[in-house]
């Protein structure tokens, strides 16, 4: 089936293309142009994947989330303790690399494209309250989760600490350091869990 | 003095039909035209107070952060006790009325708006961190507060959880219902007092 796989390797080099654009960039300078150069392809080859501003915008996200998705396996197959995991995988979520800010930048990009629409536009499911849900679970099933603890309140309380953590370490990168939003996420962790 | 006080009526009288207009068009709608027939004044005296879509920007920054204030006083002027106090304050912040939704339709759009500016924007204080800082100090001096927390820690805990809940609730309005917010933050406060 060679189509296929002319078709999947065109997908990675695109992507790879689109990625380091976005890096360089940012999500504004993530041109149906720029990218065709930057991936050595023609415009109509690019028009393949992506006829618009909106194709192009949910391309990115699907990036982001394809990305962000095979960290975090590489993440769970290191068999970590369960509190260790689950750290690991929530600072792989947050922007405290070049990657993941470029990767928090595509989302914000999205959403306030996004904010105003009437018509709809395929955005890609949002799986972080989804694996926010499967991290607590993990916890629990360990054995290391806190008794007495509303398990529903608890999951909307991490997604909520997470995504306000990654607005504020993006925008405000010099008072919010890395290390700061580590001890905040382990600070939180640690007070859900027994000792 | 009367030229102060047209002054002020003016800016009061503007603000209004500022805050109207975004109420009903967003701030996609806020542009100078709408906001002066709104207000029932020319371009020109419109003008005068902003003359471009930054400034205008900047002025429905600065009238959320206004309204917001007012109504913080308003609650902190309540006695409440200290915990349900800091409960009502938070809830002044996050979306859970069409009032509340608008102010931060106007802070998602400042956000995305200077989010790739080089040049300085006369960007109004973020009173958030400063507000959650001083609740939390307020717990601690009523004697409410767990002992053995982190205190800074516990801000910026409570600053991303409150800013990620103001988020989630702002684009996923039927998921994240005011009950849902309301009992998420009631239990994060509950989690750090003492019964």
């Amino acid at each position: 089936m060679p189509k296929i796989v002319d078709h999947e390797k065109r997908r990675e080099q695109i992507a790879k293309a689109m990625w380091r654009v976005i890096l360089d960039k940012g999500m504004e300078g993530a041109t149906v142009r720029n990218i065709a150069e930057e991936a050595g392809l023609s415009l109509g080859a690019l028009r393949h994947y992506f006829s618009n501003q909106d194709d192009l915008l949910v391309y990115a996200m699907t990036l982001v989330q394809e990305r962000a998705t095979a960290r975090i396996e590489t993440v769970v197959t290191k068999n970590l303790p369960p509190k260790e995991m689950v750290i690991a995988v929530l600072l792989e979520i947050v922007p405290v690399t070049a990657e993941t800010r470029a990767e928090m930048e595509v989302w914000f990009s999205f959403m306030a494209h996004i904010q105003h629409r009437k018509d709809t536009l395929a955005i890609p499911e949002d799986m972080i309250l989804e694996g926010v849900r499967k991290l607590l679970g993990h916890l629990a099933a360990s054995g290391v989760l806190k008794e007495g603890l509303d398990f529903e309140l608890e999951i909307e309380r991490l997604y909520s600490l997470i995504d306000g953590i990654a607005i504020h370490a993006f925008f405000e990168p010099e008072r919010l350091t890395s290390e700061h939003v580590i001890a905040t996420i382990r600070y939180h962790i640690d007070s859900i869990c027994q000792n």
